[in-house]
């Protein structure tokens, strides 16, 4: 444990440093927030010390259901104990008001401070200078803050986060608005101006929240002192990270919609007789009803004898997922049970339980239970839980009223979450692990085995999410569906095998991509009707799929290492380059570059690209795919032929890949390929429970490696190759 | 005055067949709200008698600030008296509840009944079975409500309109929602099936509204009986409808934003060399400061006389529209007297006057006037009063305050229209006409003499807010800017002829885009480096647009006698083929043709179509550009070469088309030929001042026309020619 002392600033109102980054001198400018302005109710509040480097503050009297008072999964306090002990808040007192319109707050943002986070964002990464209001909505068209999951959680290069605790549709204003001279204690600055980017954040600024219709909040501020650290606290408060089954870190392949038993197996042997891996398959039950509210009853014409069919799946060892979302059909038999502790509105024709009951959670869960998971069934795809405005707004009114006190608004910001508890209860009774999809999720998601997906599906937008996931405890796929080209399903496939799910939804599609590319939602029927008119030279693109299917099947070994550490120490698995080097303004707008793990940078491609520029943070590198080294701390542009995507890992990595089986629990999968990168100085880890369960070095001065293969969960590693890079 | 009874029916709750369009015998199925929820204190309220034709119920405490209490303009009441009498509200009383939200209202919506309006919505036109929240949006992405001038104005099929009188970003469930059957009063249908268009609407629904912030609202219930009707019943309510000056209805050109004196005569002079036909150019006097608010003093660099300026372009008979926007920066005249009467919070470093205040409005005006109309300028492009969440939001925050009461959340939903409010009283006091450009604008906006635009560009989004435009009181210019090619070019040129503003707007090009067609937003300053640059062949580019222009210059008298209408009978000049044919479900959803006046339908065509569908509603028609007969009430294909667009005219019209001048006052604009189309039966009308001001008719049987010339304003017609089409 370090001890990082307050460096305190003669008439500072900012408790300077500690917001600064760590590893450097930057110290932070003070700051001043302009006093309340007339005509509003001003209250100040103290930062009062809540959990080890956490704070909280306390303005008007904040509302019931929230977030926090919502949670289900408390925090991970010995782990939060365990990080860098921080003396002060890294923040000014907080200032707001209550207004007949809600609440009002006010932080100071100082000059270069730029703000990220807000949750599963698609249309920008970095905040300062915007506005967003954090409306739940399905189809997210613009950057205005809507989104499948928006989280009232930001965090700055400063080196702190802020937790408005929230179940509002709340709007920050990232110093985007500037009072009035008249209003206001100092000169602030212009909020806009026309120079280039970041050069117009040069000056001090006004993070300003409104939360309707509350009368109060609590704020929770997360020390760093960097960005990642802030974020970590944020996480660990969360619970801490999710670490997923293994299999759930193998390839997904969602069937289509009215596949059969007969067609579903049929594909399930397809897989492993064309040895593309394949370790979890989706499946719609067919439960939908004509107005579309589930019965969570098996379709008997598609699934006659489903224990049968599990089976069967089992012994080619497939994992299945089913689709579903919560809207519950009067058919379903526990709908009568669970009307009492539903909405007063329906979706779809049917009701829309509130989750936040126990009994409710409890009585939707037995039924899941025992119905779908004694059936050995190991996960579900919990759609529509999110809101639309776009498409029809098919969801629950934000006018709806809940048995538990929340008003639709509300229920909206955290439906994907107690949804998620549902499901993860009925696990953790069963003492099963899960993992799943989940296409809404809000504050405090860290800790649950749900990974968010959209059907948008801009290629750019996706690896966009991937990045924002990071920043607020959320996980993404960007999912394959079809493409335009063979190119496009390249490329898409090259990135989806690094991302937390690698999965192609087929959902709409009677063949896998790579047999039908141009395959539409548009154009589905009439694919129907003609199943079997595969592309013209189908298995070349095939055999490319299957390449780049094996890249993500020797990942795994790392992905494990890599979410392990979120579940330990919050680190997000991905995440984009600025949280890890916040001084470095080259990093501050990247949108199409990530980190995976403690190691890995990835840069996709998209279609139509043949070259790319790459931006490196400084340190030294190595080609991932050649080993060779490459210089950090600059911008390079790169030839982008279709067989690969840029990929770096930091010199002196020791980097163990599997060998790519037909699950990630096949005898393959454990036959290890070290790889050795500059000086092999960084360790290859894996640790469970706390303990290191792998560990494999590499001793450069005696060209040798050492193996310390441990206990880790599942069937033990062995080493069959050395591989020292790029010589 | 003809005298429409109401028709009971024993047991409903509908004033019945009052709703239903007068030329059919279909009656309005019965329906029943359903009651009100739980934990909601219901209020009910009757609709007492407001204007003939329009009643008006109160649900608790209305605001204080709403569009109908902030209003500047009266209704026309004579014009209202004059309608259609109805004895009885086509709707049964409102309900409505207080909660901690807001105010919510349920108003019934019965079996097939469809739902338009909302203002300049650009994603739909049709909204029964969705969702809007009427956010100010400059950077309207999606089909959730946000638009620049969002109107809580709705009209239906069954011939009433509703008018919700708040300045909230109110929320409207137009059916998509349904209570569960524990919560209502009978068993109301599924609000989403696969159905369908169109079909899934055959049950009787609620539309429910949510007002946030209020504990109170006024609703204003307009009667028809048929669509059109109500609408007009909704426009007089607001004042009647603009007749714009002549001159705006010719020609207008926005000029390069760094144009200077010589720059902008020259191209004046090339117009008129060049016979390009113009009777408005646009202008940047370049007085945007760095942080970009405005000083409103001409950049001396750029323009060392605007008077002898002015005069140049008078001379030419041009007018001159200037470019500005409201946000008034420290170096501006009249600053430090506005200062009192603006907002808490700046945009763009300069102060937000608050127009609802009769010193504010007159101190901003009299500056416009004594330095801009004094000197003969025509009119204002009043930019950027809208409002943003997409790019960067830069507006004040919904939580400003305004020293006449307003938040910013109301302030936004009146901004424009009180800004026109300046301009317009500005231009009454010089006793002037004026006819200009406005980004925002709302409810109660027909007497406004401004036309909306949009920073959006797709050609298919612009027409389809052309046709929204008529369902509320306003007015949308499809501005053609640069262009994906020249086929883009001219069928947006083609476009934009057919709306009430014909308009290039040239901002970001050195020059027109018939001679550099790709010069985009992205590249201008490259292009300024190299402004003699032109595309090869452009003088055959401009021959195209030329001849359209001159489409325009002949249809400038049948504008006049469209507007003149507008004024005396609100019916909108542009507008959706539904309105005037309520019941034709294959007109319900088009978003591609729309009317112009009382006998033209115009269906664009867009880059890339080489046909199009065509939908003609029933009766006898002719093709506009040969006379052809063409049989209506049927879906047809039409081949559609580059140099024309489907247009049709009622079989039967006298259609009077002027020669193309130089501007819409030059001697050749008086020259009419008429057109007879068909039996000629239906005689071409100007209207002033509630009495005929031309009319031209045609005697089939003798084959002559005959002429009254009356004294329509400005100089006086003479018929060179008839012709009779077709034949």
């Amino acid at each position: 444990m370090k001890e990082i002392s307050r460096r305190g600033f003669a008439g500072s109102l900012l408790a300077g440093a500690v917001g600064a980054a760590l590893d450097t001198s930057s110290l932070r400018t003070a700051v001043k927030t302009e006093s309340v302005t007339a005509g509003r109710a001003a209250i100040s509040a103290r930062w009062q010390p809540h959990l080890p480097g956490i704070w909280k503050a306390q303005i008007g009297v904040p509302e019931q259901s929230t977030p926090v008072s919502l949670r289900a999964i408390g925090p991970s306090q010995d782990k939060l104990a365990s990080m860098h002990s921080v003396s002060a808040p890294p923040l000014m007192d907080v200032e707001g008001c209550s207004t007949t319109r809600g609440v009002e707050i006010m932080l100071p943002l100082a000059a270069g401070e730029l703000v990220y986070g807000f949750g599963l964002q698609m249309y920008s990464v970095m905040h300062r200078g915007s506005k967003k209001t954090l409306r739940v909505n399905a189809d997210p068209k613009g950057d205005s803050g809507d989104a499948h999951a928006p989280v009232p959680f930001y965090v700055t290069t400063h080196g702190y986060g802020v937790l408005i605790d929230t179940a509002r549709y709340a709007s920050f204003s990232c110093g985007s608005t500037r009072l009035h001279k008249n209003h206001r204690a100092q000169d602030e600055p212009a909020a806009y101006t026309e120079a280039p980017p970041l050069a117009q954040f040069d000056e001090a600024a006004t993070m300003r929240v409104e939360i309707p219709n509350a009368k109060g909040v609590d704020i929770y501020l997360f020390a760093g002192p960097t960005m990642r650290e802030a974020v970590e606290r944020y996480n660990l408060f969360s619970g801490g990270g999710v670490n997923p089954p293994e299999w759930g870190l193998g390839f997904w392949y969602r069937c289509y919609l009215n596949s059969n038993t007969e067609q579903l197996l049929a594909l399930a042997r397809e897989f492993r007789d064309r040895k593309i891996p394949c370790d979890v398959l989706g499946l719609e039950p067919g439960w939908q009803t004509h107005a579309y509210a589930c019965s969570f009853l098996w379709d008997p014409k598609k699934f006659s004898n489903p224990p049968a069919m599990v089976s069967s799946l089992k012994q080619m060892d497939y994992q299945l997922n089913l689709w579903e979302h919560a809207y519950t059909h009067a058919t379903a038999p526990n709908y009568h049970a669970l009307e009492p502790y539903s909405g007063d509105y329906e979706v779809f024709g049917g009701l829309v339980p509130d989750f936040n009951i126990p009994q409710a959670r409890r009585i939707f869960g037995d039924h899941q239970s025992s119905a779908f998971l004694d059936l050995g069934i190991s996960g579900f795809k919990l759609d529509e839980c999110d809101n639309s405005d776009y498409t029809g707004g098919w969801a629950f009114p934000e006018f709806s009223r809940f048995p538990s006190g929340l008003d639709g608004e509300q229920m909206h910001s955290v439906f994907g979450l107690r949804y998620q508890d549902v499901i993860l209860e009925a696990f953790n009774r069963a003492n099963r692990p899960t993992y799943g999809l989940v296409r809404s999720s809000g504050a405090l998601a860290a800790p649950y085995p749900f990974v968010l997906y959209s059907d948008l599906y801009d290629h750019r937008v996706f690896i966009r999410a991937v990045i924002n996931s990071g920043f607020t405890g959320l996980l993404f796929c960007p999912e394959v569906r079809d493409a335009e080209s063979v190119e496009d399903l390249i490329r898409r496939m090259q990135s989806v095998v690094f991302s937390p799910l690698a999965m192609v939804n087929g959902w709409y599609v009677q063949n896998p991509p790579w047999k039908q590319v141009h395959a539409s939602w548009e154009t589905f029927h009439e694919r129907e009707q003609n199943p079997g008119n595969f592309d013209e030279g189908w298995e070349k693109v095939e055999a490319q799929c299957r390449e780049v299917l094996g890249w993500r099947m020797q990942l795994v070994p790392y992905l494990r290492a890599s979410f392990a550490k979120y579940a330990s120490h919050g680190t997000p698995p991905f995440r984009a380059l600025i949280m890890d080097w916040p001084n470095d303004p080259n990093l501050a707008l990247v949108e199409d570059e990530y980190l995976v793990g403690d190691r890995m940078l990835v840069a996709p491609v998209f279609a139509k690209q043949t070259s790319r520029e790459v931006v490196l943070p400084r340190g030294a590198w190595c080609d991932y795919w050649t080993g060779e080294a490459v210089e950090g701390g600059r911008k390079f542009k790169v030839q982008t032929p279709l067989d690969r995507i840029p990929v770096y890992v930091k010199s002196g990595s020791v980097f163990a890949v599997a060998e790519p089986g037909a699950s990630a629990r096949s005898p393959e999968s454990r036959r290890l390929t070290v790889r050795v990168y500059g000086d092999g100085s960084i360790p290859f880890v894996i640790r469970e429970q706390g303990k290191t369960a792998m560990e494999i070095s590499w001793n450069n001065q005696t060209g040798k490696g050492s193996f310390s293969p441990g206990k880790p969960s599942g069937a033990p590693y062995t080493i069959v190759d050395w591989k020292k890079m790029g010589s």
